[in-house]
C-alpha cells in the first residue's frame, strides 16, 4: 500500500532574504510537499529551521536531499522522521490522578485506607461508578486482523493504532482508553476473553477486527455484556458517513430519505453504513459485494442485493467501501450522482474524476474522518449509563456532526472540541428520549 | 475486620493563642488521633483549618464531634471522609504523552501516519519496544478472591486496590499499571484470559488471588508466557520480609543462614517467604499450616512440616502470616526469638506483648510495607528484558531494601524514591549476572 513519509529536515540557512523561498522551490521541484516550518535558532548570520516535508518514498527523499545541497547558503544538518519520532516510547501512559507525597497519602490510597472503599463497593456495587475509573474507561480491543488498510498484521503491530485511539479519547472527551491486544484469530476466544475482563471497563470499543468475525464478536458481546460494545470500523465510521451524506444531500438539494443509495462493498464499514442508513429511514438501499454472506447480511438490514452495474446505474448516491483503489471507472458514473468513494488512502474513484464524469458531488475517505464519531459516542453513552449504543444515538450523533460542518464541507474539523461536546450531548439526549432505556433516574 | 476512619474536620477557630491546643486536647480525650493540620484561610479574627483525625468508628466520631462543640471559639464547619474523597472518580487515568494540536499532529499519531509504524513493527517485532508502551506496561490482574484481608469480595470491589498499585507504579518507578479484573473463580479461565491478552503488556502482576489457585495460575502463566509473571502477595511481600529479617538479624547479631526459621501459616505470603528464604540459603525452615496441601508445597520448597508447638519451640525466628489476629499467645514465645507477626491490620501477637514475653526483637505487618518491593522488581526486570523474575533478583532486591533502612528500622520509608531506584538497579544487576538469562546484548 502507499504510505506517505513525513520527514523533518533541519537546515541551517544563510540569513539572506529570499533564500528560504529558493529552498522551497527546490523542495517543490523534487515533489516534496512542505508542512510546518519552525525556527530552532536565530543566529547572527544563520537561521536554523525544521522544515516538515511530505514525500512519497525513500527515492523521492534521496532526490530531494540531493537537490537541497545545490542551494548555496543552505546546510542540511539532520533528517528526522516525524511520525516515528512522535511514536518514540509509545503515546500513552497510565497516570495517577491523586498525589502520594506523605505516609498519610499512602495510607489513604492504598492499605489500610483503601479497604473501606473496597468494602463499600462490595456492599453497594453502584459505588464503583463513584470511586473507581471503571465507568470512564473504554477497552480498545483488537486481534490485529484488519489493521487500517494493512490487513492481518497481528495485534502487537496494531498497537500504535490502539494507542492513537486512546490518545484521542483522552484529548477529545477525557475518557481513559485501554488497549487490549487479544492474541487469537478465533472469534470465540476473543469473545470469552472480553467477557472475562469486561468488569474492568465502562464500554468496549472493538477495533480493526476483520469481517465477518467482527459481526459475530460484536453481536455476541453486546448480547452477553451489560455495557455498550461498538465495533468502530462499522458504526463509528457509519456515523461520520451519514453526517457527510446529510450535508452532501443538502448541497445538491436531494432528500436522503427518498434517494436510492447504492453501496459498493459490504464489509465492516459497508454493513455499518447500511445499518445506520436503514435506521435513518433511507427507503431504497442497493448493494453489492463479492461475498454472498455479506449480501445476505445486507438484505437482513433491509437492503437489496444487486450487481455492480445495477447499483451504479440505479443509485442517486454511491457509497463505496471496497478496499479496492480505482475500482469505479468514470464511465460507470451516472450523471447527477453523489459519490463517496471511501477506501483509504486511494479511493475507488478520485473525486475530480467522478465530477468530470458528471457526478454532482464527490468526495473520498479523507473527507469523512472517523475521529469525529467514536469519542463523543462513548462519552455520551457512558454519561447516559445506557447499556447499548442505539441506532437513535448514532443518527443523533451524525446529525450533530453534520450541523457543525462549515458551508461547503461534508463534516467539521476533527480536532474541534465543540463537535465532540455536541456529539456527546446528542447521544445523551437520544438516550434520555429512549423509553426502553429508562435512564430517567440517572439524568436527574 | 477493624477498619480505621480518616476524617477531615474543617473548623473555624478564634484567633487566640492556645485555642488550637485546647481543641487538640478535646480530640485526644475522645480517642481521636490527629494527623495533618492545614490552614485553609487566615481571617482577621478567625483561622479556618482542616484537621485530619483518625477514629475507630462512627460512634467514636459522634462523641468526638460533640466534645469539639463544647470548646468556646471553635466552630465545626464540615466533616469530610478523607479516604473516600481521595477515591472520588477513581485514582488513575490513561493520558496521552503526545500533543494533538494540529491536523499534522493527528495525521502523525493516527491515520495515515501511524500505518508506517504498524508496518515497521510487523516487519520487525522488536520495534514494539521502541514505538509502543507495551514494554513499560504492567497488567495488574485480579479475580478479587483475596482482596487485602477482606476475602472474596469480587473483582470490581477490588478495583480500588488495583488502581492504588497503578498509582504507585506511576509515582515510584514511572511504569504504566493497567488493572485487569477477571470475572471468574476458575483458575483455568484466569489463565486463558491472561494468556490471550498478554501481548499487550511487558509483565503481569497477579494480585489478591486466593490460595491455592494463585500458585496454579502463577506457575502455568510463567510457563506459557515469555514475559515476567509475579504474584505480588507471594513474592513482593516475601522480598520485603527478607529485607526486614536481614536487618532484624543484624540488630540481634544472628546469622540468618544458620538460624532455624519457623513459619506459622503457609498461604500465599508464607509460601513466597519460604521460597525466598530457601533461595537466600536459610538452612533450617520449619512450618505449619492447617491445610495439608500447603504443608506439602512448603516441603517441596525445602521446608519441614511440624506442629505449631514444635515450630514455636524450636525456631530462632518466627514469621507468622496466618490471617488470624492474636493466634500466638505470649506463653508460646521462646525467650530470645525474633518474631515477625505479619497479619494486617491486627497481628498474631502485638510486638510489645512478644517483647514482654522474652522475644529479642518483634515487629508486625505495618513494619514491612510491600510497597517497597513490586515497583522496583517490575521496573528492573523490564529494563533487563528478562523473561522471568528469578530468585537471585528477589534476594538482590531484598538486600537493596535492607541496606537503605535507617538504623533500628527493619526497612526504609516506602515513598523514598532512592529505595525504588536501588531495587531497580539491584534487579538489573542480578539479571546481568545471570548467565542463563543472556541479557548481555541488551545491557550494552
Amino acid at each position: 500500500m502507499r504510505m506517505e513519509h513525513h520527514k523533518v529536515l533541519t537546515v541551517k540557512i544563510l540569513n539572506t532574504p529570499g533564500l528560504l523561498g529558493q529552498l522551497g522551490v527546490r523542495i517543490g521541484e523534487a515533489g516534496g510537499l512542505i508542512g510546518d516550518i519552525k525556527v530552532l535558532r536565530f543566529g547572527k548570520d544563520y537561521i536554523t529551521r525544521d522544515i516538515s516535508v511530505l514525500v512519497k518514498d525513500q527515492n523521492q527523499l534521496k532526490d530531494l536531499l540531493a537537490l537541497i545541497q545545490t542551494v548555496e547558503g543552505v546546510e542540511l544538518q539532520a533528517v528526522k522522521d516525524r511520525v516515528f519520532d512522535r511514536h518514540q516510547a509509545g503515546k500513552i501512559r497510565t497516570t495517577s490522578t491523586v498525589s502520594v507525597d506523605s505516609p498519610e497519602d499512602l495510607r489513604d490510597i492504598y492499605t489500610p485506607g483503601v479497604a473501606r472503599v473496597c468494602w463499600a463497593i462490595h456492599d453497594e456495587p453502584e459505588l464503583a461508578r463513584e470511586y473507581t475509573t471503571i465507568h470512564s474507561s473504554v477497552a480498545i480491543v483488537t486481534n490485529g486482523t484488519a489493521v487500517l488498510g494493512l490487513g492481518d498484521i497481528g495485534p502487537v503491530a496494531g498497537m500504535p493504532v490502539m494507542e492513537g485511539k486512546a490518545v484521542l479519547l483522552d484529548k477529545l472527551v477525557g475518557l481513559s482508553g485501554v488497549p487490549i491486544l487479544v492474541d487469537s484469530h478465533d472469534p470465540q476466544v476473543v469473545i470469552e476473553t472480553v467477557v472475562a475482563i469486561a468488569p474492568t471497563f465502562g464500554a468496549i470499543n472493538l477495533e480493526d477486527i476483520r469481517s465477518p468475525e467482527c459481526f459475530i464478536i460484536e453481536e455476541e458481546l453486546q448480547r452477553r455484556l451489560p455495557i455498550p460494545v461498538m465495533h468502530d470500523d462499522q458504526h463509528g465510521t457509519a456515523v461520520v458517513v451519514l453526517a457527510g451524506l446529510l450535508n452532501a444531500c443538502r448541497y445538491v438539494e436531494m432528500d436522503l430519505h427518498d434517494a436510492v443509495v447504492g453501496q459498493i462493498g459490504l464489509g465492516a464499514a459497508g454493513t455499518g453504513i447500511a445499518s445506520i442508513l436503514s435506521a435513518y429511514g433511507v427507503k431504497a438501499l442497493l448493494g453489492m459485494d463479492v461475498q454472498p454472506d455479506a449480501v445476505e447480511r445486507f438484505e437482513r438490514l433491509g437492503g437489496g442485493g444487486a450487481t455492480y452495474e445495477t447499483v451504479m446505474a440505479e443509485s442517486d448516491i454511491i457509497v463505496a467501501t471496497t478496499g479496492m483503489p480505482g475500482l469505479i471507472k468514470p464511465a460507470d458514473i451516472r450523471p447527477g450522482q453523489v459519490v463517496l468513494a471511501l477506501t483509504n488512502p486511494v479511493p475507488e474513484i478520485e473525486p475530480d474524476e467522478a465530477l468530470a464524469a458528471g457526478a454532482r458531488f464527490a468526495a473520498d475517505g479523507k473527507s469523512v474522518n472517523n475521529v469525529l464519531g467514536f469519542p463523543g459516542l462513548f462519552k455520551g453513552v457512558l454519561m447516559a449509563r445506557a447499556p447499548i449504543i442505539t441506532s437513535a444515538m448514532k443518527v443523533a450523533a451524525a446529525q450533530a456532526i453534520a450541523s457543525l460542518a462549515e458551508e461547503g464541507e461534508l463534516v467539521p474539523a476533527p480536532l474541534n472540541l465543540e463537535v465532540h461536546r455536541a456529539v456527546t450531548g446528542a447521544v445523551l439526549l437520544a438516550a434520555s428520549e429512549d423509553q426502553a432505556l429508562d435512564i430517567s433516574d440517572i439524568l436527574v
